[in-house]
């Protein structure tokens, strides 16, 4: 019998699905679950998006260009200069997903045994992107007293060494939420300057800012376009996470054309996103504004209502939809099991991601969890009440 | 400035491609240019599948399971089992396109190193799966004098080594046409069972067999269970190349296990694509009766014409909407550029795919092309005398 690969033992599972099956059997003995637990967000897509896929015209479902439609590049373009980006069609690559694009960026960028920077806690799969590209992650931790701010970048400068090639920063944070300022990225930009280091970043979360504060992406920068590589998706800004959307965009053209060449090999992204996601960057503003009201609304009711429960800890995020809180616990993916499988509270639960699926080193957050704020105000409310009563009840509390 | 990888020097560009500037300024020129090169069928999707898109009445557009939605991956194990593969939704992985499925495929069975034996010529795009997967592909050689069947076992067997860890074969094939007869599978099931080999088998044109010829699969076989891997996609069989929708099948649960953790690591296929495809699983039979009544008048002219060509041989293939064709000329790559770039008979020209692309010896395939017979009988006929005209004024040509 032919064995697996290395790769197919070493590429991690997803840490928040070792969890459904309890989420499943609460739900078999009548229990409710407030999934907090995955960044689905619960707001609808907007209609002039949906409207596209349903007014579709084309006889044949063809394939579309490698790098996407034109006529797609182009008015995503002018999306990307409004924020002030300076980029035209030819720089963006349209991509399955910010998924792909990360990988990519990965395959394109890094040699194997190569090592990049990513602060941590970060999104889980970038070790699944870089284990496809046998690029070793080295972690530089983010601490909850600083509500997950960038290192010092001192800290960078000690793990530098010659085989680091890059850093990979998630803008929002994902799971942090923390929304990186104007001073870390330049700080970031002089560190790759000095080091010769690509600075991919993901900015799936840019649309979701709040309490005013600007986005500053390191593609407002000058000087530093052959490092940057852009990372993006219509997932969360449209609420789209099914179309499977994103792209890669940098002004690096060796990047750009071993980019296409493996997006070549895959032939073209999907035709009805495109089609649908060219329509979306018609979504008016208010659509946005109002986004944001409600999720600020949800985040001020989910951090607060978190940090009146005793022990429990939570910084206020500037961006995403998330929120890390640390909580009086022995070990995060102990409890979250335990809420789902031997805890109800008026036939209610919560299911949460354990924030150790976050961190490369297995010590590091297991006492926090992360929550996505993707429920509305009143199940939020309801849910905070499980969490409470839960904490209270759970035999591996640390704090009494 | 930072440097690209190795694999991104490596990863082959598309053959096809580099003649698409020749193809445009033709166009510009005012001649028009019949596209013989690509799979994209001009057939029309089927009705029941765009409806689907057209129909689609949700609200939030979200992500789906990363195997694939439960109720298509069951309603395609049903169309499986009535081709008599006797599978379960269990045993299917829904993918981004085919080209995921290979991706998966040779990520999950092969470490970097191991050799897989693929008959040549073959789909281009192998040689990039196998690079992502840092596999070397070991091409055995099928000739146009025997209409490219599968060569001598012996041959194959003097190829294995220890390195050697499975076989790939697309049947019916791209770029040959060729369909395997159930001797030549049989023969290959007793191969990978002798050296504990994986069975890669490319199924993408299933439902182009002609002239009563049965489709075998390896799917049909037992005792071959842990061995095959079944890649599959929608963009063929309902001409929806766009929708970069496919699945991999296998009974290896080893395989199926890390198989999910790569899509895991992407998230989810897309959902629309899904919805549609399940739907397009309603398709009527009458479909594609029509469907294949058509290919088949289409081969027919196509390799009739070819072959009154003085110097032009084409062996007529079992499946597919591919021929390979030998012509009297210098080099496939030369003649396809000039046939676009310096001729034109009544404005019109043609486009073709090089053999060279498909083949990993640069010689072999020197005097072959593939035609794809995606266009109607009219455009065939008009195309087959363009090529007829530019092999007589071709500088190139090796027979007088």
């Amino acid at each position: 019998m032919p064995t697996i690969s290395e790769k197919g033992k070493l590429i991690p599972a997803s840490p928040i699905r070792k969890l459904t099956p309890y989420a499943d059997l609460a739900k078999a003995k009548g229990i409710k679950v407030f999934h907090l637990n995955i960044g689905q967000p619960d707001i609808e897509t907007p209609e002039v998006m949906l409207n596209a896929v349903k007014n579709i015209d084309f006889k044949v479902w063809a394939y579309t260009p490698s790098q996407g439609y034109t006529s797609y590049r182009e008015k995503l373009a002018t999306y990307y200069n409004n924020l002030g980006y300076n980029i035209n069609a030819s720089h963006i690559l349209v991509t399955d997903g910010g998924s792909e694009a990360l990988t990519i960026a990965m395959l394109t960028c890094f040699n194997p045994g190569d090592e990049v920077i990513i602060p941590e806690p970060f999104y889980a799969n970038y070790s699944s992107f870089a284990c496809l590209a046998d690029v070793e992650v080295v972690p530089i931790l983010s601490t909850i007293d600083t509500g997950f701010a960038l290192p010092d970048i001192g800290e960078f400068e000690r793990l530098i060494n010659t085989k680091t090639k890059g850093i990979v920063i998630c803008n929002p944070n994902n799971p942090t939420g923390y929304l990186y300022s104007k001073q870390e990225l330049l700080a970031l930009k002089a560190l790759c300057l000095k080091y010769d280091l690509y600075l991919i970043s993901d900015e799936a979360y840019r649309e979701f800012c709040y309490d005013g504060n600007e986005f500053i992406s390191p593609m407002h920068f000058e000087g530093i376009d052959e490092h940057v590589i852009l990372i993006d998706t219509v997932s969360k800004r449209y609420s789209a996470c099914g179309a499977r959307l994103g792209c890669l965009i940098t002004k690096n053209q060796g990047v750009l054309e071993a980019g296409l060449k493996f997006a070549q090999a895959r032939l073209s992204p999907p035709a009805v996103a495109q089609i649908a996601a060219e329509a979306a960057l018609d979504t008016p503003k208010s659509y946005f504004e109002k986004v944001v009201r409600e999720y600020t609304g949800r985040r001020n009711l989910l951090v607060d209502g978190l940090n009146k429960i005793p022990g429990v800890y939570c910084p206020t995020p500037g961006g995403a939809f998330y929120v890390l809180a640390q909580l009086p616990i022995d070990d995060a993916d102990k409890f979250c099991q335990w809420i789902l499988e031997s805890f109800s509270y008026e036939d209610k639960t919560v299911m949460m991601a354990p924030a150790t699926g976050f961190y490369s080193d297995a010590m590091a957050g297991k006492q926090q969890v992360r929550l996505a704020y993707v429920l509305r105000q009143e199940d939020l409310t309801e849910a905070l009440k499980c969490l409470e009563k839960g904490l209270a009840e759970y035999p591996g509390r640390t704090i009494c």
